[in-house]
């Protein structure tokens, strides 16, 4: 066969990659006990089992951190480790960076970055770091396993045996897709654990995918990002509320959805109970969600509103609130809940009716970012749920709801909301001409605008004026004027020639509160089912144990 | 706290699926050894474990089916067991059907149907069957976690230790992912093994996620799907290849890629190793696979075209190739592969620049499906993997390509390619004025029309007249031009006015033969690095084994 002689004299390795990890692993021999790093030799044998210009995953995504480890692989001689190519769901902590201003790493591929942002940014000016990309959490685990895929996996859990079998309890989060990308890779997968036990209530992750256990100096790192004190809803985010329950999900029976984080969305879930209620909707909407464990979201539970909520990681304080409600969330033998980030993400991409979140900077065409001068915050999951995935083909009410057009091929469309007041605090306009995130792309150097929800996306907008139905708008035209409909008194807003505004509540294309039977007065903060932490905690027979930080009492 | 108090009577119970699982597992314990079912006691064991309405997911993708499983269902009393919702990622085997037939099952949630779609049309309008929805692969798993949670889950791996653990081979395919759903929401999951065993070579699914597992009389089918004879390739499709690799992949810069099964792809693999190598394209073009391991890729991975290869599944003969080749396949610590359709689905939906397939059907605009009258066969991965994912945010060459607008929030595209002849075998036309989806959709009361990939998502149609890069056209009109243009001489290809192909050719909207340098008469059999299986084991040292029907010599 001609083609091969080429290749017949010259016989090519296929197990470089393996040599490679068995060498690393012999070079700690001496170091470590079978798989146990000793918590005190953890510097020194990650400088031995990771190597210069290798891919580094770090787990760190916006609620669990492997601190042990990047702090320890902060404190690495840049003699010895550097030029390494950091893989990160979410840019953190300090010492994310410290990696780069010391040189240890060099290039960095994440989601998100807010509580970093801004330092980030400097960093990158300052050419001391090296941007990869940024993604959404599913875009950058797809990669793992096909242009970036690891070296080196840093990773947390919960507890671990001697085999290596690890349990992450509630918050499983990524940790199985970013070691499964590593140890199917000859990777080296490092877990640090909270404690080393003979006995785990269950097993979440094998023990023979995994290279090296350390138990660390204190416990991983874990945030309540998912806690909104009712206490600080408004009686604006109030009557947006009660407009997207009787404006969005009774209108177009939205059965399965997704809520991001934020006062707006944590007023909805707890009106369920009263002003969905009062509407006669329980059992009708809003029964099957993708979300992480709102303490908001307990009234609604309680008062029997959801069938099943799975969620990407887990919530401080409601471990055992969860575990006691084991009909609605996803829980293991054991009684602790099971997240899983990819699917969650999965489901919430492609099994849901609805995404309603909000942003910073809406154009006049729908487009929206959280991206301004400065900040180099990344999206995290928002892209990837608030979008209308083109490869959905299973139909449900809400979804067929969308169709518009007399097409014998038309489909229907995911409804995407965007709640916002049409200004921010400090009297920032949220509509405006055009987006800081063009001016980001040009200072950044980014290949395209830091975009998070692209127009043609958002099916719905809505501001304490009224909701814009943008999925009824058959041309830009259309679009840009129901969008300044609603946008109040910013610039795009007084745009809007006030003449067409009976048309276009006629046609549909917008709403205001009257239109939905709403009446602004009746928009109190007494409809809450909750106005305060205490009574979350009410509400779920003193299960739920907010952090102290929530607690006034 | 008054909006608590209408509950303050009535303890809610919420365990409920919990104690409907104990109360089974209790119901048999007379039947089993711990967690072992006797082989021949399961269909007594299924009879109590699994009860009438209930949601059972049956593993039996289009490769690994669990058909112990499956064939113990059909065989359990319709008295006992009915009106079962079934949801299946392939319908394959007759027994699937059985089920439907015999009453025991009703309701169907499935992603293919291919080799039962003629009975299964049949059942429908003989309302023997109640169809739920038509899916890809990733939603039909999304919906496991939201509002489709199984009751049961029946899946097959090759081994199990006494404690549960499995071990799934090469074939681990979408075994985690059904389990995942249904262990974590107090669901039964019941594994077929071909062999139980002390010693696992490595552990894919932990033990503590299974509820039993049953010894099968045989082990599980396995088809080898993937597998094309090279022997069948044409010189058209050689042809076809020729214009892919260098009016796309060169043209594009595609560095990472998912092929569809068939002789055009196939024909692509074997020519990257001769006219790809002529072109002086390796390590530029085709490094990085979201791909089953098709032998046809053997050349190409052998002559150093490929980096890495993420697989879906299995494919019956590669077993040991794929194990020598570990630098570019993932593989586990026993040697052995590891696939995964749920991530490698992710992965090719969000991480690659292209997919690329045929079809049966294509319309003027571009729409295409392989829907035809009498038969729904579904779809598998195609519309995953053949759309542009909405929720991508990170940028490569070849993504960045695709923008034509100077937009300041432009952004890339997925490449979503067709390849086709203008007419399939008995001189059926592929271009079509209407699909016959839309007339499947009025006869089997569907909500949409059965499209598999829509005219919007794709950038480019290749036929044996040339290509149609329709992500250049700006309009309907300019994208049916271009479509007509390379369609020959069916009904859509005979409304192209010839006098507008040279403006088409010079505005880059389409490509023939000759405009990509290439001769017509270079397309020949003799380019195949591989002309037949024999060739294709001889390129992989002997380490493939292909299946007695592929083996001639």
């Amino acid at each position: 066969m001609e083609s091969t002689k080429q290749f017949g004299n010259k016989k090519r390795i296929w197990t470089t990659r393996l040599d490679a990890k068995n060498r690393r692993i012999d070079s700690v021999k001496g170091l470590v006990n079978g798989m146990v790093i000793p918590t005190d030799q953890i510097v020194d044998v990650m400088e031995k089992l990771i190597r210069p210009g290798d891919r580094v995953v770090l787990e760190g995504n916006n609620q669990k951190q492997a601190s042990f480890l990047s702090e320890a692989l902060a404190q690495t001689n840049p003699k010895n480790l550097y030029d390494l190519h950091m893989i990160m769901s979410s840019i953190s902590r300090p010492e994310h960076l410290d990696l780069f201003e010391r040189g240890i790493a060099k290039k960095v591929d994440f989601a998100y970055a807010g509580p970093q942002s801004l330092r980030m940014s400097q960093m990158l000016e300052d050419k001391q770091l090296m941007m990869g990309e940024i993604h959404t959490y599913l875009e950058l685990y797809g990669r793992l396993f096909i242009d970036l895929i690891p070296s080196v996996a840093l990773v947390a859990a919960d507890k671990a045996d001697r085999f290596g079998n690890l349990y992450t309890g509630p918050n499983t989060e990524e940790t199985p897709t970013l070691i499964e990308a590593t140890a199917f890779s000859d990777g080296i997968v490092i877990a640090q654990v909270n404690e080393l036990t003979d006995d785990l209530p269950r097993v979440d992750i094998p023990g023979s995918w995994i290279d090296y256990i350390v138990v660390a100096d204190k416990p991983y790192e874990l945030e309540p990002l998912f806690t909104r004190d009712p206490r600080h809803i408004t009686d604006i985010q109030i009557l947006q509320a009660m407009m997207v329950i009787r404006g969005i999900y009774e209108k177009h029976e939205v059965q399965s959805l997704n809520h991001g984080i934020g006062y707006n969305t944590a007023a909805i879930e707890l009106l369920l109970p009263t002003y969905g209620e009062s509407l006669g909707l329980k059992g009708k909407i809003c029964k099957h969600w993708a979300l992480n464990p709102h303490p908001t979201l307990i009234p609604a539970i309680e008062s029997g509103w959801v069938e099943s909520v799975h969620c990407f990681g887990g919530e401080v304080g409601m471990e055992k609130y969860v575990a006691a409600r084991r009909d609605v969330f996803f829980t293991g033998r054991d009684g602790s809940m099971r997240s899983n980030r990819t699917l969650s993400q999965m489901a919430g991409q492609y099994a849901v009716d609805l995404f309603i979140g909000s942003t910073l900077q809406i154009d006049e065409e729908g487009n929206s970012s959280t991206v301004t001068r400065g900040r180099l915050s990344g999206y995290g999951g928002a892209p990837n749920m608030g979008h209308n995935p083109g490869g959905r083909r299973h139909s449900t009410p809400a979804w067929l709801n969308m169709i518009t057009s007399e097409d014998p091929l038309a489909r229907g469309k995911k409804l995407v909301v965007q709640v916002v007041e049409t200004f921010q605090a400090g009297n920032k306009p949220v509509f405006v001409e055009s987006l800081d995130a063009i001016d980001v792309k040009k200072d950044s150097g980014l290949a395209t605008a830091p975009v998070m929800i692209y127009g043609d996306d958002v099916t719905h907008v809505v501001t304490e004026e009224g909701i814009a139905y943008l999925y009824k708008a058959d041309s830009m035209e259309k679009r840009r004027e129901a969008i300044a409909a609603i946008a109040g008194v910013t610039s795009v807003g007084l745009k809007h020639n006030s003449n067409k505004t009976d048309k276009l509540r006629r046609e549909g294309l917008i709403a205001f509160p009257e239109d939905l039977q709403i009446r602004r007065t009746d928009a109190k903060r007494s409809l809450l089912a909750a106005k305060n932490i205490e009574e979350i905690v009410e509400w779920s027979d003193g299960l739920y144990e907010p952090p102290a930080k929530f607690r006034s009492w």
